[in-house]
């Protein structure tokens, strides 16, 4: 109970939800719910339906992981997009960004996540699985390894550029344009194009 | 649209009723509606759930306007609190504040917002009236301003001090122990206290 001291109970409830959100403190929380109640009551519906339906219409294009409410995103379904580069990226967040440099032309693989041990994220918990499927057919020529350039966005991109150079297909890795210990996604449109124009072989 | 290029419609809408709550931007409206779509499937249900029950239940106490799920709140509802003494503050996050301090055995009374004609707010929009209907029965000795120190909560203050004063009620303010231009909510205890403690009257 965040708010003991609350005198609805349905007020408590609703700020627990919202605390458990990411980055959401318990005064936040409290805020928030405060606002909720107050707003009009069209307002608070449209708010539930919205959370009951991103939750189910939204889930994984069944290529590139990223997430949609259709079949295929609307980038792997284009006919615009170069099919034989592959760029690998920790989450939907990741492609946004990527996305807004509005100069890569390629396709994503979105993992959910990067390999860390200490939080019990192990490679089976990722989408390698689905990567080397896209990898069968010989369409593919290149994968660029776009993960944060952290210790866990390091050793997923090690692991995965030796599992997949025996295949026979070119591994890059993002340019250390970008500082090391940054966030890939608040990174600024030219950094993040610098970063994607000169990766390297690894 | 604040995601334009987001591929998931739903997704999109809930991030916008995310970015419409107060003090979430952008970025974490985006990062809290890839997150709800991650949830387990019952917690996003709950989530929705709170939302509505919260803003169904969730209305003012007959008496001092705080928000309850009951007809009176438990602090009106009391018959422990001394009916003598109101003390008039903003909104319901500073009666909790007040609650933590354990010392103020008195009753409350919520305006839900200060005077402030430059944002439209009149005191016609406040619970003006409602605080009048409680001096009537003269059971009320003292009514204490416990608005912000900030030019709305001291413009609110001397308003209701001259609307009261004529009733043949004390009307006092909380000492400025308090620095100017805090917020009273994140106020910690003893500072509070001690404002309380020394409050004029004016």
């Amino acid at each position: 109970m965040i708010m003991a001291d609350s005198n609805a109970l349905a007020l408590t409830v609703l700020a627990e939800h919202f605390a458990k959100l990411p980055g959401i403190g318990m005064k936040s929380a409290q805020r928030l719910a405060y606002h909720v109640v107050s707003m009009p009551d069209s307002e608070a519906r449209a708010f539930a339906d919205a959370i009951i339906t991103a939750h189910k219409t939204v889930h994984e294009c069944s290529v590139c992981c990223n997430l949609t409410d259709k079949t295929l995103c609307p980038i792997c379904g284009s006919d615009r997009r170069d099919r034989s580069v592959i760029c690998v990226v920790e989450s939907p967040k990741d492609v946004t960004a990527f996305e807004r440099t509005k100069e890569y032309k390629g396709v994503y693989h979105v993992l959910h996540g990067l390999i860390s041990p200490i939080d019990n994220v192990m490679p089976e918990s990722l989408r390698i699985k689905q990567l080397l499927a896209r990898l069968q057919d010989g369409t593919v020529k290149e994968v660029i390894m776009a993960t944060n350039p952290t210790v866990e966005g390091e050793a997923t991109a090690m692991y995965l550029s030796r599992m997949l150079k025996p295949l026979g297909v070119k591994v890059t890795r993002l340019a250390f344009g970008l500082p090391m210990g940054a966030v890939l996604e608040f990174a600024d449109e030219v950094t993040l194009y610098k970063a994607l124009e000169n990766r390297n072989e690894i």
